[in-house]
């Protein structure tokens, strides 16, 4: 068997490759353009390829490649919340926070499009795909908190100030990236704090989180 | 003159008054239903006319029904954030939060399909007037709290909080709509001061603001 199996094995990695490498050549574009401008010819000529060539990979066209690319940043955003268990946990989450405003800093117009809704590619699979990112946020958040069945108050808290984050990126795109990186950062985690704080008041389990997060700092 | 303008008078009347009628019925029909759910048929059932008579009013059809019940009841919205700049100003925000907590109690389904995405009738129109909803409610709060020139901290804060509203009043919905309005009311006053008094740390503009919250309270 070894000896034949090259030529498939080549074949198949060839198109896995051609496909990631279309998909790569439109993330690019879509996180620096508006849908609109995007077109199918603008990643053939990225990719290097024919225009039929990115039709035989995405028969569904704009809509498949812009989807595909959406769920290909989503993972990469995702990932962004990946954070070691260990640490303070407002530092876990200033790092978080770093990795994810790095993100919407190379995605810029992309984000902005996608999140600002009403954008021509918006469905309700879009949609999905980012309110998945919302729940992981969420689940991230409560997980490194060591919560595992939160209260509707603390739900509700940590979902507003993740809403927040979303806006706090969308105008700081819109401010040409200002106030710089780290001050944004640092400001988002004590906006955190505060809100925790304010829910702690009507809210035992919340109170209890405010309290170790005040020993752990 | 004045004789003969009786009749046309009535006539211009009538036909306003039908188109009114008939945004009432696709009103009430789209505050609780999403809008996949909602059909000129069901329009024209529930204002006693014919489908045929809603096309001659509403030519576009549902997509300009629903456009024209979304301005209208972006206009009540926009009348709910009117409040007199006397006395304290959380009590103010506290009656403004009052009337917007009714208007998302009375357009439950209609209020989350608008707001949550990817929704049929979701266009470049719809998303701009619910910004300009957004955008007025800000300008109401820094009107309220006399600054004429907001810096970017200022303005970011509120408009965080403003989307943090937005993101508690979907949750709120989601949960049979708990907590109950005057604590979650009252819980989102307390989440303005204490994001303000966050941003107040940073900047100076706010600061004074903050200030002068205390002093007022």
């Amino acid at each position: 068997m070894a000896p034949s199996a090259p030529t498939p094995a080549y074949r198949r990695l060839g198109v896995e490759e051609r496909r990631r490498q279309l998909l790569e050549a439109a993330l690019s574009l879509f996180a620096h353009r508006v849908p609109e401008d995007v077109s199918l010819d603008h990643v053939a000529e990225a990719a290097g390829v024919s225009r039929p060539l990115v039709y035989r990979y995405f028969p569904g066209g704009k809509q498949q490649l812009y989807e595909a690319a959406l769920r290909s940043a989503a993972e990469e955003l995702q990932h962004c919340f990946d954070e070691p268990c260990e640490g303070p946990l407002l530092r876990r989450l200033a790092h978080a926070l770093d990795r994810y405003l790095a993100f919407v800093d190379q995605h810029d117009a992309g984000f902005q499009a996608l999140l600002q809704g009403g954008s021509v590619v918006e469905t309700s699979r879009t949609t999905a795909i980012v309110d998945g990112v919302r729940r992981t946020a969420a689940e991230h958040i409560l997980s490194h908190l060591e919560v595992t069945e939160p209260g509707l108050r603390l739900r509700m808290t940590v979902r507003m100030w993740i809403t927040a984050v979303e806006a706090a990126s969308l105008i700081w795109l819109d401010e040409g990236k200002q106030p710089p990186h780290d001050e944004l950062r640092d400001w988002l985690v004590e906006q955190f704090t505060a809100v925790l704080s304010v829910t702690a008041g009507r809210d035992p389990q919340t109170a209890a989180l405010v309290r170790a997060l005040a020993d752990d700092a």
